[in-house]
């Protein structure tokens, strides 16, 4: 019997299982290709929170209110299975974005780039280090389908089959979070500046993936009914918006040494996050006119602090602050009111408060 | 009944279906991100000879003595769903070779670098193309898995499970052509000359992907033993290796009317076909030299001559060709003999010869 807090470890375990036994048919193709499955095994369980995992185990103890009432195993092999959905997300993302670095290691184009340079192979190292991580973030995503359905490419598998309604959350869950990343880079470099469109974000690309739905993926497996289905849909995308306008607040006034982010680091991405939205809405027409000109460009501390001045004169700060309270306590009453086992119940309202840095 | 000369029609029309079906999830997201899917159903519906769903079918029709014994439906859904696998793999392919164009028309990264030009997006418009096609056919490749389970993220449903043995079959399929195209790009990179490793990648990037599995998951649709569908396996392999070595041929010999592809283009690639490993290991080490100059770089038609006299004088053209004949001979032979309907043996045999152009 594992507790919500050892659920990272116990993903962390399927995955690794998982990864050795893919092994054999990656070297079987060519030994290079078994060194590409080793870099996305690194990449995989050199770190993460496991979230989505937890929540789904959350999900799972709502729906079981005795401990033999389902497998636990099943829900952990549906967490893992989302773990590799989000390694194709971030390999994506990071070239999406360009980045040089994730979880302080080099990301995954970066670490191809360099064995290209290290080799001496011929053309553009660059170039062979995006095609490969291309590559390799559809590998991830093929595998998490196939570690959903208990099958594998090589010799591990669990003969259990996904119960059908969690396989139709599969099917709208990869859907929702890869339009809600299309919708964001389209905002993004259409300068939308539109509150819905940046509410849509956050609900496709963030809420439903990482709470909601798992939190359902969970209650599904557990035979729960419709009703208590749609109460943790419900809970899950205010608490992953509350989640998520956090993390904006932290993006413009972090502290850097706490995010681990350059100061700002939001409004130089030219990210379109409803803070923003709130704030151009609400701002005068000149205060609009300096925010709008102090995102996506690099923006020295004078800069940050001036956008910073408009979103917090302009209320706009306040009010989205209001929402994460507002939101965040929605989710909590809605916690309250499960008719599930007063244990479910205490871990889902444990990790909630978590993953929203409040304390009360 | 579906004969086999009408399997592409019938695949497109379940294609689709799918595509209509899953437009109001899209939409319900934002207008953005179904205009994103018209992309993919337009590129997926607008060309493609589904040779693949026509080999699931042939494989079908061997494992299904009388056209009651299985439903041919379920073939021409995992059809299909490859299909889906094609697009991601070409849209991804298209933004690893800088393609501009595929078949005469726009490809998606560039598609979308248009629609950022045309609406006055900001930001570089190369960048949002790559980014918006890689969330594209991350989103085809989803949608594939999707479809061979018989579920949609929208209202789509075929209540029919996946049997467990083409689950198998499919979790292998995909590793396969993903770890090939990796060798693939992996070995143009490092300039292998070796001919395993040419071999190597046609196997798993284009004979297993395109041929073998395909005629094994539609076997092991109708029921077929394990016999026979090792027997199919083996067929597969030898008629897509004749399929691709005659492909080789002709990337590099020919005709640019014919082929539709500038003179000698796979050596203005660089690609590392079995021909060149051939010519690099018989040639005399000037001619090798010779060779190896004109690859991977752009070619003036006597440097094209140049390289297609040592390929022809040292022997590894005629060598390739004797290659192709012993793979088609056994291919046949193998379809001779096996125990299945005159009809499907005959089926097979067509298809067989189409793809290599054999006349007899």
């Amino acid at each position: 019997m594992v507790t919500i807090a050892h659920v990272p470890a116990a993903v962390d375990a399927v995955l690794a299982e998982y990864f050795d036994a893919n092994r054999p048919t990656l070297d079987a193709i060519y030994p290079a290709v078994a060194e590409a499955g080793d870099v996305l095994a690194d990449f995989v369980l050199g770190g993460g929170k496991r979230v989505r995992p937890t929540f789904v185990f959350a999900g799972w103890q709502c729906g079981a209110p005795t401990a033999d009432a389902a497998d636990e195993t099943l829900a952990l092999r549906v967490g893992a299975a989302i773990e590799l959905i989000q390694a194709c997300a971030l390999i994506h993302d990071d070239i999406l974005d360009r980045s040089d670095t994730r979880r302080g290691r080099p990301t995954a184009h970066r670490r191809f780039e360099t064995v290209h340079v290290e080799r001496a192979f011929v053309g553009d190292p660059a170039h062979f280090g995006v095609s490969a991580a291309i590559l390799l973030g559809d590998l991830a995503l093929a595998w998490a389908d196939d570690l959903v359905h208990g099958i594998a490419p090589g010799r591990w598998t669990d003969p259990r089959p996904l119960p059908r309604p969690v396989g139709e959350l599969w099917a709208r869950m990869r859907t929702e979070v890869l339009g809600g990343q299309l919708l964001d880079i389209t905002n993004e470099s259409a300068a939308d500046e539109s509150i819905t469109a940046a509410y849509r974000v956050m609900e496709y690309k963030t809420a439903a993936y990482t709470v909601a739905r798992p939190l359902q993926f969970g209650a599904a497996l557990a035979g729960a009914d419709d009703a208590l289905s749609e109460s943790l849909h419900r809970i899950g995308i205010d608490l992953g918006i509350a989640f998520q306008l956090r993390d904006d607040v932290l993006g413009v006034f972090g502290d850097p040494a706490e995010t681990g982010k350059p100061s700002g680091d939001d409004l130089v991405e030219g990210k379109r996050t409803a803070l923003l939205a709130e704030g151009l809405q609400r701002a005068s027409g000149p205060d609009a006119e300096l925010l709008r000109a102090n995102i996506g460009r690099p923006l020295s501390d004078d800069d940050v602090a001036a956008a910073r001045s408009v979103l917090t004169d302009s209320g706009a700060l306040a009010a989205v602050e209001q929402q994460i309270e507002d939101r965040l306590d929605a989710a909590l009453d809605g916690i309250d009111r499960l008719p599930v086992p007063a244990s479910a119940r205490d871990d889902l309202t444990w990790i909630a408060r978590r993953i929203t840095h409040r304390q009360r």
